[in-house]
C-alpha cells in the first residue's frame, strides 16, 4: 500500500497557511460561539469553535482535503483508502468525491451508525469488521495490495496535520476580530493531529495561548505521554462512549509536535461528555458528538478551573447517533 | 402603558440598516450553513440562516434590542413589558439586561420550560397566567397602570421589524460572499415581522427573490390574509407544536408590509417540522425548535419545489424543551 506521505517533518504556520489556502474555496470558516449563561456560570468568556458546522459534520474534512488534494495524479486513479471509526471516514469520502477519486472506508461494524451512513452517501465503498475478531490493517493491507490504494492516514501525517491547524488560523483571527486574546485553548484529542495542528498555528499567531488536550478517561495516552516524555499506550479493552477519540498512542509525527507544543493533558469522563452535550443543546444551539464535547466536559466539570481567563474550548465533531443523543437530553 | 412606539411608517431599507449600525455590537452575525446531502437530495442549492445561535437562541433578540435601545431615557427607568410565549421573552429579558432596564414579562405557564427558565435567568420578572382561563392582556394592563412600563410589542412594531430585518441585510451580503444570487427565500411566519423585515431589506438588496412565509397548519392567517387582501383571523381552538407561531392574526403594521412585500404563503404540518428538526439535527447539526422549523419542513415536504433553485431558509429558532427534541429524533 502507498503511503500518502512519508515527510517526517515538523509543520510550521507557513505549512499550515498553505493548507488554509488550498481549503479555503471547500471548507467552512467556522463561527466562534459564545453562550452569556456559560460565561456567568463560569466566570470567564468562553469561545466555542464550531466543528459541527464543517463539511462532513467534524474537523476531519480539513485534514483528509489537504492530504487527498496532494496524492501525486498518478496515484490517484488507483483511489485511496482510510481506516477510520467514523470523522476521518466522512471526511475523506466526502474529499474524494469533490476531487473525483475512488475511496474505500473500512470501519468497524460497531461505529455510530449515521457515520456509516454518512460514509456511503458521500459516495465511498466502506468495507465493515468484526474489531473484536478481525484486525483492520491486515484487511487494508489485502485491499491495498490487490487493488493500489494510497494510505490516508487518520492524524500522524504531515497533510492532515496542516489541514486540522487551520482551526487555529481562524481563531487567531477571530479573536482578533473580537478584541480580545485568547490565555487558554482546550482541544480534544484521539491520536493529536488535531490539538498538534491547532498549537503549531497558536503558537505563531497567538503565542500567549496555552493548549491542552483533552482525552476520555481510560484513553489518556496523550496526556501520560507528555508526563513521562516518550509515547505511552492505553490499557487494551476499555471502553468509551468518545468514538472518535480511541486511539491507542500518539502518533510519532503528532507526539513530536505536542511533546513541545501543549502546555498539558486533560481527561473527561463519559457521564461528563454527556452532560456537555446536554449543555451544547441547551446553550449553543449545537449538536457535539460525545467525543467532541470532552473539552466543554472538562470545563463544566471544573476539570480545568477558567475563571476570569478567555478560553476556547474545541467542539470537533457532531457525528452521533439521534437515539443515543436523545438518551443524553434525558441524563441529568 | 406606554406604547414604546406609535410610528406607522413602512420601514424602509435604510431603516434597517440604522438599526444593524445599533445591533452590530451585541448581536450574532449567524453563519449561512449548507449541507451537501440536502443540496442533493433537493436538487437545490440552499442556504440555512442559522437564527438559533444568535445571542437568546432565536432571531428574537434583533428586534427586541432595537426597540428597547429607543426608548427615551426618562420612560426606561420605570421598565419595560412584554407578553410572549417565550423568544420574543428571552430577547426581551437579555435586552433588557444589556440595556439595564428592569423587565416584566407575562408568559403563559404552558410555554415551554426552557423559555421560561431562560427568561428568568437573564434577570426578568416572570409572571405567569392560565391562557385557558385568563386574558394576557387584561394582566399587563393592570401592571402597567399600576408601575408605568413600557409595552415591547412582538411583531406589530416599526423599530421590531427593522431589528428582524438586518436578518436581509445579512443574508444579502452573505450571497454576495458567495457569488451567488438568491432567487427564493422561505420564512417561519407568526405574526410577521421576520418575514416582513427580511422582505424589505432584500426587496432593495436583492430585488429577484421572491419572499413566502410559512405558517403552521391552521395558523396560516398570513397566508390567507395574502390571498384574501384582508387581515384575516385564526379559528380559536387551535393547536399546533410550534409555540412560537400562534399570533392570532396578521399584525396592522405587519400586513402593512408584507401585502406588497411576499410572493406568497405556504403551510407546513406538525409532522413535517417533527422531521424537518430530526433533519437539521443529522444534516446540519443545528438545534431547531419545532417554529423554526417549519420554513424547512415546507421543503422537504415537497410543498415548495425548490428544484433547480438558489434558496434561503431561515432556521429561526432553537429553543426547544429536551424532552420534546428527544421525541422528534426517535420520531420517523
Amino acid at each position: 500500500m502507498n503511503d500518502h506521505s512519508n515527510d517526517t517533518r515538523l509543520p510550521r504556520v507557513a505549512d499550515i497557511e498553505d493548507a488554509a489556502r488550498l481549503l479555503q474555496p471547500h471548507a467552512v470558516y467556522t463561527p466562534l460561539l459564545e453562550s452569556p449563561r456559560l460565561n456567568e456560570e463560569l466566570g470567564a468568556r468562553v469561545l466555542f469553535k464550531a466543528e459541527p458546522l464543517q463539511r462532513t459534520g467534524s474537523f476531519k474534512f480539513r485534514g483528509a482535503f489537504t492530504a487527498i488534494s496532494r496524492i501525486a495524479s498518478a496515484q490517484r486513479a488507483a483511489g485511496i483508502i482510510a481506516f477510520s471509526s467514523g470523522n476521518h471516514a466522512q471526511g475523506v469520502a466526502y474529499s474524494a468525491r469533490l476531487l473525483d477519486i475512488p475511496a474505500v472506508i473500512v470501519m468497524p461494524s460497531t461505529a455510530p451508525r449515521v457515520k456509516i451512513d454518512n460514509t456511503r452517501a458521500y459516495g465511498a465503498e466502506v468495507v465493515l469488521y468484526d474489531p473484536t475478531r478481525e484486525d483492520r490493517e491486515t484487511i487494508g493491507r489485502r485491499l491495498a495490495s490487490e487493488r493500489g490504494f494510497t494510505l490516508v492516514r487518520p492524524y500522524d501525517d504531515f497533510d492532515v496535520i496542516c489541514g486540522q491547524g487551520t482551526i487555529g488560523l481562524e481563531i487567531a483571527d477571530q479573536a482578533d476580530a473580537l478584541r480580545t486574546r485568547i490565555d487558554t485553548l482546550l482541544c480534544p484529542c484521539g491520536g493529536g493531529g488535531l490539538v498538534g495542528g491547532i498549537a503549531t498555528a497558536l503558537h505563531a499567531r497567538s503565542p500567549g495561548t496555552r493548549v491542552y488536550s483533552v482525552e476520555p478517561e481510560g484513553f489518556d495516552d496523550t496526556r501520560r505521554s507528555l508526563l513521562s516524555g516518550r509515547r505511552e499506550r492505553n490499557a487494551t479493552g476499555g471502553e468509551s462512549i468518545c468514538d472518535a477519540l480511541l486511539a491507542p498512542t500518539p502518533g510519532a509525527l503528532t507526539f513530536a509536535v505536542n511533546r513541545d507544543a501543549l502546555a498539558g493533558g486533560l481527561v473527561a469522563s463519559d457521564t461528563e461528555a454527556m452532560t456537555a452535550m446536554h449543555r451544547a443543546f441547551n446553550d449553543l444551539k449545537l449538536v457535539l458528538e460525545p467525543g467532541g464535547a470532552v473539552a466543554l466536559a472538562a470545563v463544566l466539570a471544573g476539570r480545568f478551573d477558567v475563571r476570569g481567563r478567555t478560553a476556547v474550548v474545541v467542539c470537533s465533531g457532531g457525528n452521533v447517533d439521534p437515539e443515543f443523543f436523545a438518551r443524553c437530553l434525558v441524563h441529568d
